[in-house]
């Protein structure tokens, strides 16, 4: 399995696309420039191919091995672990007082997509404790700040965040884990979680659990949940290790893909924890935290989608089998190589579409989070704040899909020699697979959008989306050039208007409308989002075709996107229109 | 993991769909009532539950072993390969004079799909006997016929096609293995074939491999290629395994998924062989097989389908998780079960629609088979065997793209919980996911439909698909309750019959424009298809629907995939109507 950082398109995203380097007038910004930025990039992209991708196929054999509460990690994670925290990577966009280079989330992702494209068990754990780094400095207090995220920051401890238990995973308003609160302020914590990745390893010294947990005589159901610090050995004041605290992985989980990631069953056992913020508040600190989860998911489809499809690419220049249906390209061979047919073609390219215009969508959305973030302007901050709310399930649940798609893809490409493991394709299938379930699955990605975020505050939080996109309809509209990108994107648009329309009207008299329509909307959302992005992409570079094959290679990818797939849009229309009837009409016991 | 063999939603296909029972009249199948094969269908249901599925999981966790050139299978499958042949399953439909029952091709496949859900590792060993089978029937000399057919009929003998090489698996007019007259009339076999399923293994005394050779002097390409009968044990007279054939296992491939089926490379040094046939004729031989395996692995989808749906139901009707939108379904416990929510249902429904039609598909196929081998009448034989050569590349690409669809989809019904090993549900993706793949994978299925069948004798081929389509829209149109079928049915007929005409058309001037659409026209054409059973399913559902609750599922079901899922037919319309020549633009090396 090869892989080449995708530097030059990750450039035009950022520079050509997103003019990042306008961050420099941000407050904290000021350094982030984009040749900044393009030379982290370089330097880390070659940490990812010469570190992090030959681990991957060996975490993918050997996985992660418990033994008595122990669990290590595949061989040479530590090692590239640890270099991996030497180089930086893990606190670039952590606070400078942190010993973090405080530089922009929109880097950070760009980064991520190559850990994600090269390993990304290996990356996830990276991403918990920087997780769990966001929650603490966002909802902790000033104290505890100061004693975990600087070891958070380095990738020293490591930090995870207990949602799930047995019984419940999405619904978290009936877990069980209980925290009773101590004389000396700290709370014992007691109950078991599950699904927990980088529950327990062999990485860092210390592990922090960040952990929901219900305080005696808390209300019922989401409103009564408390988020608890636990971590694996209590830190004296010095920061080094202490007392072990009474916790314990109980077993890994067998899983089909992210093998090297740890996913741990943990029980608490009266174990002490200090609570983070409030109590009762443990649920919206976590959507904090999980929010920006929820665009670095959308990434992995996009970091898994872009090595698939280098290597598809490679094969089909390399394998030769049959011929041109024109005539032979190779005639002194006994066949031509695969990418000359027209239905490798064509795979190839929708693979490009969505891997090229997933990542303008996350890049975009890591922009919009900085500016929320950082903007000058406060009415700018929370304009783009609303935007990113949007943007989020659709970024999660849409690029997922894609990355699973386009994996399904590749190993087509290769045929038989897909499906054996020999080729590492099957892998990035198996690796891809849980995108579309964590971090809440696709099906609630599509209700936290037609559910929650359409409808609030009477559609601002929409027309945070609509307005710049028919602004920017209404700037091309004339142009001819333009034309073939705005027509078909126009009616994208309108359809999702009317669709939109439909749901929220429906959805007042009948709530199963909503849910019915759900995912349908989501996808037809993605493809009018990314189609957004593709019109944008395609007039940077007809205004520059005549520089590079780069930018001609972009109209007609932005072509291919608008020809031959944006027309699902209908068809999730279609379905969305029919309502929700047929869909609740059989009986539960009847099914 | 649970099972249910459909045996009612099998009768009904069989019954009241197809009228197998008609098949009585036909010379050879009089024994074949409908009551035969339901008593069948449920004694060999039995055996898939008690036998086949235990050890599937153990199958995929264990994996064949390599042991310089022996293959061991998965703990129990040789005890259960055993009881399988004694039960009579393995030769159903084999001639009754080799110690088969003679028994038609559709009652096979509905045992076939029991066995594909509980274990398709496990099926793999017999599909492939089976297939040598016929090929020694439709080709073989009489000797030949004698020695083997009776051995791989009872299944004490197993089989295989040997095709592939490393350096060629799709263009097999380029293969490298060699057969050398040898004066006594027999041939010297050498050369290595890869990707050999069931090549080596210890369920059977004898392995008889077909394999797909040059003849010195034999013409290029596909037109010089031979078939060689070629045993691992050169079987004396008496039928008693004689000598060791100078052919090994050289080692099997670590697969993603049917990791209890061996796939072997197998090293063929100057191994004794028979020639099935004439010279150069090999290829030619092979499709005889390869379309009746087509057919089989279409099913293969729907069986793994099947199990998928069967498990996410079950699952979603216990797992409890949130409220019912419209208030609290079970309002004594802490949550509602998920079937409740709008969302998982789509889900469910969409399984349903697509493992229901699935099988009307399979079953209309294997129908159509049956008629083209034994109707009386000798137009029809000729006429069914054209319509079976429209439907086999849809069935087998249709079909095993749905089944990778619903076993992810069934994944995602259990959420975090389906993508541990422990469920079983991963398992199905990997396993359904070969299906896309062999006999040709479905890119080539869509050539063999848009640039082979669809062009065939001017159209006729094609006319035996839409003739008694078009007769079934006629007779029904102006049925009030079938309206709401009929209407969307015919608008799909006819964008099917619009893109067809533009591919003939463009294709003749530009064959790029029938690869670039080919794919696109298939999944087009299998929506039409399966629409096509789909109405004929409401139809004889409305005539019922007050005797039973089956009947009025049928028809929210059928309302299910024209309402929700039949407007894909639009999106391939619109893919296919933009053309070849954006998916040809890229240069290769600019790629």
């Amino acid at each position: 399995m090869e892989y080449k950082p995708p530097l030059k398109d990750m450039k035009f995203v950022l520079d050509e696309l997103l003019d990042v380097n306008e961050m420099t007038s941000f407050p904290g910004y000021e350094e982030a420039s984009i040749d900044m930025m393009e030379m982290i990039l370089e330097e880390l992209g070659e940490g990812a191919i010469r570190s992090w991708l030959p681990l991957n196929k060996i975490g993918d054999q050997e996985g992660c091995k418990f033994d008595n509460g122990k669990v290590t990690t595949p061989s040479g994670f530590k090692e590239v672990y640890r270099q991996t925290c030497e180089s930086g990577q893990a606190s670039l966009s952590c606070e400078i007082e942190h010993g973090g280079q405080g530089l922009p989330q929109v880097l950070e992702m760009a980064v991520n997509e190559m850990a994600c494209s090269t390993n990304l068990s290996l990356a996830i754990y990276f991403t918990l404790a920087r997780a769990a780094y966001d929650t603490v400095m966002s909802h902790g207090s000033e104290e505890m700040k100061e004693l975990y995220l600087p070891k958070l920051a380095s990738g020293e401890w490591g930090g995870t965040m207990c949602l799930t238990e047995p019984h419940c995973g999405t619904d978290l308003g009936i877990i069980k884990t209980r925290a009773e609160p101590i004389k000396d302020g700290t709370y014992k914590v007691t109950g078991t979680k599950m699904f927990i990745s980088s529950g327990e390893h062999d990485l860092t010294d210390n592990i922090i659990h960040l952990v929901l947990a219900k305080l005696p005589g808390a209300p019922k159901g989401t409103r009564g949940i408390s988020m608890i610090l636990v971590p694996k050995f209590i830190p004296k004041e010095d920061g080094t290790n202490g007392e072990r605290n009474s916790l314990s992985c109980g077993s890994i989980e067998h899983k089909m893909g992210v093998k090297g990631s740890a996913t741990c069953v943990m029980n608490y056992d009266g174990a002490t924890g200090w609570i983070v913020g409030e109590p009762n508040k443990g649920l919206e600190y976590m959507f904090t935290m999980m929010n920006r989860e929820r665009i670095a998911v959308g990434l992995t489809g996009i970091g898994l989608g872009e090595i698939s499809y280098q290597n598809a690419l490679l094969y089909a220049k390399e394998r030769i089998q049959g011929r041109d249906l024109k005539g032979a390209k190779n005639p002194d061979e006994e066949a031509d190589p695969i990418i000359v047919h027209p239905d490798v073609r064509r795979m190839l390219m929708r693979m490009r579409c969505l891997v090229e215009g997933g990542r303008a969508m996350v890049l975009w959305a890591a922009k919009v989070h900085d500016m929320s973030l950082k903007h000058p302007d406060a009415k700018k901050r929370k304009e783009a704040g609303e935007l990113l709310e949007m943007l989020t399930p659709i970024v999660k649940a849409f690029l997922t899909d894609a990355g699973s798609e386009i994996c399904n893809i590749g190993i087509h490409v290769y045929g038989g020699h897909g499906y054996i493991q020999e080729h590492g394709m099957e892998q990035l299938i198996r690796d891809a697979r849980i995108g579309t379930i964590w971090e809440g699955t696709n099906g609630i990605q599509a209700m936290d959008l037609a559910g929650r975020k359409m409808p609030m505050h009477t559609g601002r939080f929409l027309r945070r989306f609509f307005h710049p996109i028919l602004e920017f309809i209404d700037e091309n509209k004339n142009d001819e050039e333009m034309k073939e990108f705005i027509e078909p994107f126009s009616k994208g648009v309108k359809g999702l208007q009317k669709t939109t329309l439909y749901l929220a009207q429906k959805g007042l008299g009948n709530p199963y409308e909503i849910g019915a329509g759900a995912y349908d909307y989501l996808q037809q959302f993605g493809y009018v989002t990314m189609g957004y992005l593709w019109a944008k992409m395609a007039k940077i570079a007809l205004s520059k075709k005549d520089e590079d094959v780069f930018y001609r290679n972009k109209i007609i990818s932005a072509r291919f996107f608008f020809e031959r797939m944006f027309s699902q849009t209908i068809s999730h229309a279609v379905a969305i229109a029919s309502g929700s009837k047929t869909t609740m009409a059989i009986d539960s016991e009847d099914f």
